[in-house]
């Protein structure tokens, strides 16, 4: 791996600038001080893949494009952290797998490479203070090894909802046969009646906090019947497993050089279209067209796109008011809570005794790791999640009293070498002001049948993207950039 | 009643403005424009009543205030709506019955009356397509009279939920020995698992829809019967009857002239220290001190109290940034969906077929109704409630489609002469920038738990107040009152 492509946090940003100066006039940093008002076709708000993604189609249709990007960098939720070893790990979405082909396109198009996430040896089941390693290629694929009458359980549970998922229309969950039955109960009381056996609910709670960052009780039974459907493309359905999944899962491979080197050099290809430190205050309609201010700059368009998390997305103020359906789904999609926590080792140590990094875990701040070692193995890092109640319980505390906490699960999955990184670096989304938590929008009961239609739905000239929005991998980076191709669609046809 | 008590939602505005201006130098509509910058002890967000109420103990402490109001008139979701006939009727929050102490101490301080909510005569069941009239007095109280094994299921779910309710601290339910199960569940999968005979799941679904303009599986169990127990004071626990009775309960009385007469008239005592027009859009810390930046001033404050609805709390811009636990918060607990169409006629005509004007319906925009008619019946009135569904389907109709809509049901329960109203007013909560739903926040499962804490914790020089923070009557104009009391103390305690 070269040091380019081993760009961190700081570095990556002053790469994304000095790449856009490059092509165009203005840095994107200084341009939200320097000019004052631009007047395109389309204004995009939010530079994450999602709006990346539409600006880069829009553009390539011949439009006129400003995108709006509140902080001092693009990717949005996906982010690369500097390391002090001169590596970079990442704070936010790092995976790619099978069926999510048009971050794989995009990347490709780019000339950002993967590689396997590392998947050699055994994973780590820990569970009532014991530790079991059990291989990820047997019958069960990478199912922890409980009970047999938990495994049977588990089984007809992880067969059903791929079923019930089966039965929810990606384009509209709400119009699912049984949408108000599944729409009407927590997932926690639908696996309370249907993962009986213990270590089955276990298996399952771990599985939910993994997938969404969200406990049981906080999602409505059709909102998870829809994210697994939506883990697949057009062509193949989604699937519980491929949600979890390493080999052949949505966690099967990772960017050289770090996730965020997509955002970054697609936001190199739009030059100073791409305007940093520019948070959206107001949209206006004004006449046939739309005023959006953010601090230091208006641009006036056609058309507008909002990629931002529907929570966000609520903090915009618009004039016109916006439809009370749109208003209303916007107070009702709160962000997931979640944090990642890299600890670096001069080595990955845990190779050696024949553990893949991953561990599923009934205790800890952190219960679901990933060897996050660079593809040369020229250092080791165990990232680790940090999820929903766990996250929210650490929110407040400090990094010193977070770096304590992983550690010491750390060292409990790993041993006494996991006590001592050469660093550590924390992310936590709950505690960023343009994010507000991760990775993704969640919905409670009764959302998706009563507010669902105004996901999409265009607001006169408003179209709305971001992962939150996409009919396939939702929640994911594919979903993102799919969700940036089909609005640009939209608009283009609007135009 | 005199024609001045009578003042309508556009006279009413000029009333308080007259008032102000009396008392005043500047009016409050003015002071947007005219005044660029104030500096005060407390700065107030919301000049509903929770927020004027704070004010007007601040002021008597001897502390300097500014309360800044978006709108152009005081009281949030108390709203006075002009006739054309020349009377006044209530498109917000009207009833107040026992319990209720704080609203009433306040009206009483300020001179505005309370009379009886019309309730002489029968109550009306619509229900699979047949008409019962039945006595409110009779040994069910109110209680519809459906079949047999209905009612006895329904007293059953009744005295368990007043059962569970009394295990519930109002002050933090999220310590409830059973907070966690009854935190995982919707209040729909409980009515399901309790309110097994059909008639009387229907008996408690209307219940839900009355009190919270919300359905069932949109609600936490933990959040229902925390609003249960909320529906007393101090001395006397809250009981699922007293928040739906009209006779000893929450709608046992109106205030003569209008509800909103009690925050118009509080608010011209407090003169030109309410500023309208004005919606905040940042807070930010600076020195030791805060700066409150609305719309044409900004005020400088030792503390600010935020007064308005929680999911609007989030859309004002914090610097620095709200710890996590209370911005989440503030995205898990959106407005309910409700509006109210008053029909206005020359004569109270149902009364003369001995009925009160309250409906219980199964089907219908409106499922709900009242006698809003005023003390000397002078003109008849019938209020209906649009709830929860109801509201929402009618939310980006017309005013005629929602108008033909209501009459409709209005005939169906109270004949031909219903369909010809002299005038017919109608206030959509969810259409309102200030409000964007009403007439309380709710919480799905999963909120109280995580996040109660939050609710009323000040944050630096921050703190809450709104009915949403109320240990008691929370949603009602009294919880409102009461924390606006609180909050008042909480801030001369800290200044």
């Amino acid at each position: 791996m070269s040091r380019r492509s081993l760009l961190g946090r700081t570095a990556a940003v002053a790469a994304g600038a000095t790449t856009l100066t490059a092509t165009a006039a203005a840095t994107p940093a200084s341009a939200a001080t320097t000019a004052t008002s631009r007047d395109v076709d389309v204004v995009i708000v939010g530079g994450g893949l999602a709006g990346l993604t539409a600006a880069r189609d829009l553009v390539a249709a011949g439009k006129t494009v400003t995108v709006l990007e509140a902080r001092d960098r693009v990717g949005g939720r996906v982010l690369n952290l500097a390391l002090a070893n001169g590596g970079v790990t990442e704070g936010g979405g790092e995976f790619i797998g099978p069926t999510q082909d048009r971050i794989k396109a995009l990347a490709d198009s780019l000339g950002v490479a993967t590689f396997p996430t590392y998947n050699t040896g055994k994973n780590l089941l820990y569970k009532d203070g014991k530790k079991t390693p059990y291989a990820t290629d047997g019958l069960l694929g990478s199912v922890p090894p409980v009970d047999a009458a938990g495994l049977a359980n588990a089984a007809i549970v992880q067969a059903s909802l791929d079923d019930m998922a089966k039965q929810v229309p990606v384009d509209a969950p709400w119009t699912a046969a049984k949408a108000d039955e599944w729409d009407r109960q927590t997932f926690e009381s639908w696996l309370r009646a249907n993962a009986v056996i213990p270590s089955a609910k276990f298996l399952l709670d771990v599985a939910c906090t993994s997938i969404f960052s969200a406990e049981p009780r906080e999602l409505s039974l059709l909102f998870v019947l829809f994210y697994i459907a939506a883990a697949g493309n057009e062509t193949t359905p989604g699937t519980l497993e491929r949600l979890t999944e390493t080999a052949n899962g949505a966690q099967e491979q990772r960017f050289v050089g770090g996730s965020q080197q997509v955002p970054i050099k697609l936001a190199a290809t739009l030059g100073d279209r791409v305007v940093l430190k520019a948070p959206v205050r107001t949209v206006a309609r004004s006449g046939g067209k739309y005023v959006v201010t953010a601090d230091g700059i208006t641009v006036t368009a056609k058309r507008v796109v909002v990629a931002v998390p529907p929570p966000l997305a609520a903090r915009i103020t618009y004039d016109p008011l916006l439809p009370a359906a749109r208003d209303q789904l916007t107070q009702r999609l709160p962000m997931a809570s979640v944090g990642k926590a890299i600890a670096i080792y001069d080595t990955p140590f845990w190779r050696a005794d024949g553990l893949n990094g991953q561990v599923v875990s009934d205790t800890g701040v952190v219960s679901s790791t990933f060897d996050n070692s660079p593809p040369d193995a020229s250092y080791g890092a165990l990232m680790g999640f940090i999820e929903a109640d766990e996250a929210r319980a650490y929110d407040a505390a400090s990094e010193a009293e977070v770096r304590a906490a992983v550690l010491k699960d750390y060292v409990t999955y790993f041993g006494e070498k996991a006590a001592s990184p050469t660093s550590f670096v924390l992310q936590r989304w709950n505690n960023e002001a343009y994010t507000r938590g991760g990775p993704v929008s969640i919905a409670a009961p009764g959302v998706l049948t009563q507010y669902g239609p105004a996901l999409r739905a265009p607001v006169g000239g408003i179209h709305w993207a971001g992962t939150e929005t996409s009919l396939h991998w939702m929640g994911f980076m594919d979903g993102a950039v799919r969700s940036g191709e089909r609005v640009a669609k939209e608009v283009l046809a609007a135009l």
